[in-house]
């Protein structure tokens, strides 16, 4: 097996990940194409041990193409919402974590999350220090692929971003390949946290003072507001 | 020793709690079901340089079947309250925790723990995403082995819980093998801390409006009440 | 050299402890006693890359027995004060940190840093669970060797203390041999910040309502003096 | 290879760095000055993937001098930034990093980070335990190029400092060699932390009462300035 298998790396991402606290308790997930197939990780397996001989092999339209000798292994209850990234943005891989972070953003931000002036935004595709950084919240459901058509909208309605909230849930984030999804996902971890650490002291996540800032003190906000 | 042996396994999972911060200071244990031997480790050892000969073998009954060479070591503390869970619930494995995130939570409720609307709850077995999780909390004790009528009176009083808090302690987390025990334990530490940062910014952890969320203002309670 | 050379043994520890944050910076130390001579650490090394011929013996007066050969390093700064916790005490390791919880607690707290009924107290030797754990709090001094009578004086007024707490600096930590000290480290690690979660979360940490305890809210404390 | 050639150094301080989660996303950066050139990290790769014959090498002037065989890599960003305090300073590493302690810091500041009265002040080079520590406060910019000229007025502006914060993104540190740069990093970092946990709790960062602690409530303050 090659050094940049996507079995590999899935298993190896996988490790890193959970020591990030963001698949424990057998949650989250990662896919990765490769040409037109993509690689799946199973459900319900301990992601810090996962084995490249677990994986999946689905075509695009989600048909399954290799499936790993493990008769009580499942493909990752993600699937449909994984295709959705790769069919509707062409995503090259897509991570769907379970970060604390994440989930007290979507607590704190109502229809969508926002932030600006941050460094770390220019870590996101197509996107500058100044811009706003969206990122739409949709509603969770009681069964993950119940997901797909709320997360399917939602990547409709916002073409620009890398990155679907659920609500009370999670995060779904892609990129061009592997390299790009792993970045983003770091990057919206890290502005996830500092949101929930801004409002926690007081301080607007956004300069212009928009819907998603009406709980922060309006003279707090413009004193902080000089970056 | 093959791969898979509870007494391998068990050193491994020490060393991961200890990461995690479950066990340090000699504190937490765990033990693992081999068919009708429960293989357990010994009381006040660093948990993560514990090696597999210092392990116990018991029976069913508590009855000891092997012990260590080193005259030293006595079984954890904790083997009446690990026989409670299998006893009385088939548990596969046991794993106790000091977990701060759980301290936490029985300093913050009172007589159960609850959450609901949280996706982490569906990785406890038998749990949906929309219903409440209860954990009973217990009262400490000065001695360990003092909990044990407690955490039976608990474990017969709530029947779906598959762990029980002890104030001002920390937790007992059972499953119907090792794995399932494992993922019981980070998600229930998931959503310990994911409650205490909840209650921090003054969000409600139930939906229904409970006795346990007497302390969080109504209106803002509501207004997050969305997921 | 033997796996439990003490050499050795101070060199894995640091890089444990560094890990924890509590010897970034060049900060901290640690020295274990060895019949009647003391491994000490060098000072202002990186406590995580030390290697065993960096370190110094000393005998217990504190006369230099062997040295490194590199000339440009010295024993550690806190060679005055482990000698104090060996000599006092007959402690067999002696460890110092500079853990951020170590400092919020000596900034919460006024001349006496004190918790009770937490189990992580009777990882600290000879106390129990009710027991009110007491660690006194020492002013720091521009040069660390200038601590060394007061340390000597609170040693002398706290003879069941196994640490003693730096203001804005640090704490110092000991056991009767190097298992014991690390322990002792990690349980008061865990207090420390616990109390400090606890005062965040306007919970008193001791059940008596003592001095200590005035800036917390008197209805708030009885309702959780329940554990 | 040596074991000490800066290549590999760098490999292993960026490793290292984000395990810290100062470099996440691709994000921060280092280098280090070997003779009269400068080894530096490639821009936007994953810096603890980072392999040594990826590095670019760099006369003080900043002309290329050596490049990676990889025709997609850039220098790092940080290039012109790092340059400056190499030859402003005599620094002989620069570490910048993303650090969300740094980027909290400059949201609860204004023009100046400042401290006193704390033990790792005294790991920054110079400075004593009773010093007031000063780091300036940069605005941010869209391209991290156009900071050289506002990171050149600062190190000017302040001949003490080993450090320049820029608002809403990190920090830049340096030190004589890259022992002391690291030193540095872990010291200012460690200090960031403190500083926000300090104000969360309503205690003064500094002992005089500037115009940096203007939002503390006096009482609480001075109360608190016993150290």
């Amino acid at each position: 097996m090659a050094h940049d298998d996507p079995r590999l790396l899935i298993c190896d991402l996988a490790r890193a990940f959970y020591d990030l606290g963001w698949v424990s308790g057998t949650g989250g997930g990662i896919c990765i194409r490769d040409g037109d197939r993509v690689v799946i990780a199973p459900s319900a397996v301990q992601k810090e041990r996962m084995r490249p001989e677990q994986l999946f092999t689905l075509a695009l339209d989600g048909s399954l193409l290799t499936r790993p000798d493990d008769p009580s292994l499942r493909p990752s209850e993600c699937t449909s919402l994984f295709l959705k990234a790769i069919n509707l943005r062409g995503a090259g891989a897509v991570i769907h974590t379970h970060s604390l972070h994440a989930v007290m953003a979507t607590l704190l931000f109502e229809a969508e999350f926002s932030v600006s002036h941050l460094e770390m935004i220019k870590g996101i595709e197509g996107m500058g220090y100044r811009d706003r950084l969206v990122v739409p919240i949709i509603d969770n459901t009681a069964r993950e692929c119940d997901l797909a058509e709320a997360l399917e909208e939602a990547i409709l309605a916002y073409p620009k971003t890398h990155a679907v909230l659920v609500s009370r849930h999670g995060v779904y984030v892609w990129g061009r390949d592997w390299v790009s999804a792993k970045t983003h996902a770091e990057c919206y971890d890290y502005l996830f946290r500092a949101a929930v650490e801004m409002r926690r002291a007081g301080i607007a996540t956004t300069m212009e003072g928009g819907v998603d800032d009406a709980s922060v003190p309006t003279g707090r906000a413009d004193a902080r507001g000089r970056g």
